[in-house]
């Protein structure tokens, strides 16, 4: 894409009531706007982003079986009075409609999502089955100041499973836990798995996936040899202590941001929805229900805050709005041609073709923080080079023009 | 996709409060999910249907230069306000958060994107451009009956253009028309442009694209010769009158749906924000915007209503879930094989593996509506054949197995 075609530009400034790094450096660089505080609209370089990481989540949920569905988000008040979350949930945003209905907004999904499946799911045979979204939830946050980590619309991916019994859920616990922490991965992400405190109306332990980042909301202790991890708030041990674990080490503690969640939900929304299947005895019997978040914008601001430097944000190639930011120093017309020749190649390139000083276009790649760096110049021409530059290195290397396809 | 693994299944009935004949026949074959009047959740096989007609308006929007973004549907009341919409717009969804804050769901989004775009075009350099997204909308209709044709919560492809002048405003609205045209074939929909009444504030006419349908809320007058149509609430000819613009046949009248519309929004939205730009003059000048709407889901509905028959649903080829329908009457050890190459072959095929009566599974096949049917029978692979069927023809033919892959 062309930069002078791209509607969007940097901004020396975030908003003044900004006070996330990840937002300020999203802004800055034209990838989200901010509407209000909690929401944020995406601009095309912040959308190619949130889709690579969607598409990543889709493909990991999908290998594992789950069936993407798409639902809806302005839900009945019925099944949330059923489960008791109309009363409960304090971040549940209502509504009335000129008919004085009452509704609310999605800020998950088990009062949907179960009797769907209910409509469906009649006998052990069509156990256990998982189904998942990808889509915008509401949560009436009383406050809203991690800029895209916590907001008050988010985009999420939700999956939930059903099972006859509670074997057959940790069964499926571990392969989901596998296909998250390829998930953290393919996103750059080094993901730690701890136990917490259950959600609204989980009595049993639920589990968290946590980045340690400077930013984190969470403080967590964990041994750096083995798994050991858990969430300061129900912790036992205290920093400095052996490992309860493997005993090897000590306990550090850290500052993380949760980015990614699994509620073992029991019987409880079955019981509620008076959902069951026979069972193989020919006995009516309520499912075990397992539920599975992951905030996808939260994962894009997490991952801005894990990975970014003093000059702006550090992409990983996986969720990279572009692979190639090819910067022309006054060199249009043969920067033209490499342009060419790399889309021609499959490579996605963004291509500075404004007119604009060196000095602007170089913090711009900086701050927009595409992995690769081209600057076409006269003066790299005249030698039959391109300065290559990883937006992770400290310095540039001279590629030959015609081994540039390649390369990159 | 095996069947066995789909989790859905068919329905003999839907819900009794269901009156249209889309949502019935979606429902019955388990592509949506009714939640509640005018909200509907989308299953597996409709959101296969719903990606498909997602990405056929997305390639065009971005094949005339359209930059996709994604909004927040969660608004601020504040630039409700400043156009009046707040009080003006009876289909605006309000709500208020624990903090007192006044909130409205997006029912369109110039509200949103005017200010947005605002931010980032200073100069006649940067115009024209436009912007669109594909998302959920929301409209508090008093009456949802039309299955999601009109929904309370829909989804949307909503353009936004900002130009320097009515001329080009003009030519680009041509390229859109254009466009649109492009989208309706692909989907297998043969659609009229009209006039019709501007919309909340327009004082201009606005365009609206019809598809001839008898579940059509609207009554249009049409030349069968030229291209002459127009909504019959501001037409100044009626049925039987000459045509208006060729002579050369008589006004007929019908019913239709909308499929889309364009609005000629002036400075209206430009002056409320205070947005100018500079022109080449030198001077600070309010840009003109265009408004280009298409409900993605009414627009699925609407191949529903137009193509479906006595037995379920005619998919086009361009959108329907799978390419084929692959049924095993007993010869689940050819099938698998048959399975296996055609999927090899990148064909999309969903087979029919359940232990079900073959009366079933033709019924269900013609309910789903793929466009082939294959089907594998010990009668058939004595003589080497597969039946193939059309789901638009009145008979199959025979197919020897190996020319199967090519075939389709």
């Amino acid at each position: 894409m062309r930069q002078t075609q791209l509607f969007t530009k940097t901004k020396k400034l975030a908003p003044k009531d900004e006070m996330s790094k990840n937002a300020e450096l999203l802004i800055r660089g034209g990838f989200v706007h901010k509407e209000m505080a909690g929401v944020y609209s995406f601009l095309p370089l912040g959308l190619r982003v949130l889709n690579k990481i969607e598409n990543i989540v889709r493909a990991e949920m999908n290998a594992i079986g789950g069936q993407e569905i798409r639902v809806a988000t302005l839900h009945p008040s019925d099944p949330w009075k059923k489960t008791g979350g109309w009363d409960k949930i304090d971040v549940l945003f209502k509504l009335t409609s000129r008919t004085e209905n009452e509704y609310a907004l999605g800020q998950s999904e088990e009062e949907i999502v179960t009797p769907l499946v209910q409509e469906y799911a009649f006998s052990y045979r069509d156990l256990p089955l998982a189904v998942y979204q990808i889509g915008q939830k509401y949560r009436d946050e009383l406050r809203a100041k991690s800029g895209i980590m916590r907001g008050r619309e988010f985009g999420m991916k939700d999956m939930y499973s059903f099972h006859t019994n509670q074997t057959d859920f940790n069964r499926f616990y571990e392969i989901v836990k596998k296909s998250y922490f390829n998930i953290y991965e393919r996103c750059g992400l080094n993901a730690k798995v701890t136990e917490a405190s259950g959600g609204n109306f989980s009595e049993k332990i639920s589990y968290e996936f946590m980045v340690l980042t400077e930013a984190g909301e969470d403080d967590i202790l964990y041994c750096e040899i083995c798994e050991y991890c858990v969430n300061l708030e129900i912790a036992k041990a205290k920093e400095g202590d052996a490992c309860p674990k493997c005993q090897k080490s000590k306990l550090r503690s850290a500052k993380a941001s949760e980015v990614g969640n699994v509620f073992d939900l029991g019987q409880k929304y079955a019981k509620d929805f008076g959902f069951t299947y026979m069972d193989e005895a020919g006995t009516r019997t309520f499912p075990l229900m397992g539920c599975y978040g992951m905030g996808t914008t939260r994962l894009m601001g997490v991952i801005v805050e894990a990975l970014s430097d003093v000059s702006g944000i550090v992409w990983p190639e996986s969720v990279a709005p572009f692979r190639v930011h090819l910067l022309s120093l006054d060199a249009n017309e043969q920067a033209e041609e490499i342009y060419k020749q790399l889309t021609d190649a499959g490579v996605e390139v963004l291509y500075d073709d404004r007119d604009a000083r060196a000095g602007e276009k170089f913090a711009d790649s900086d701050l927009i923080g595409i992995p690769y760096r081209v600057v076409i110049s006269q003066r790299s021409l005249a030698s039959g080079l391109a300065e290559v530059k990883r937006r992770t290195a400290k310095s540039a290397e001279m590629v030959p023009l015609g081994e540039l396809p390649n390369f990159l």
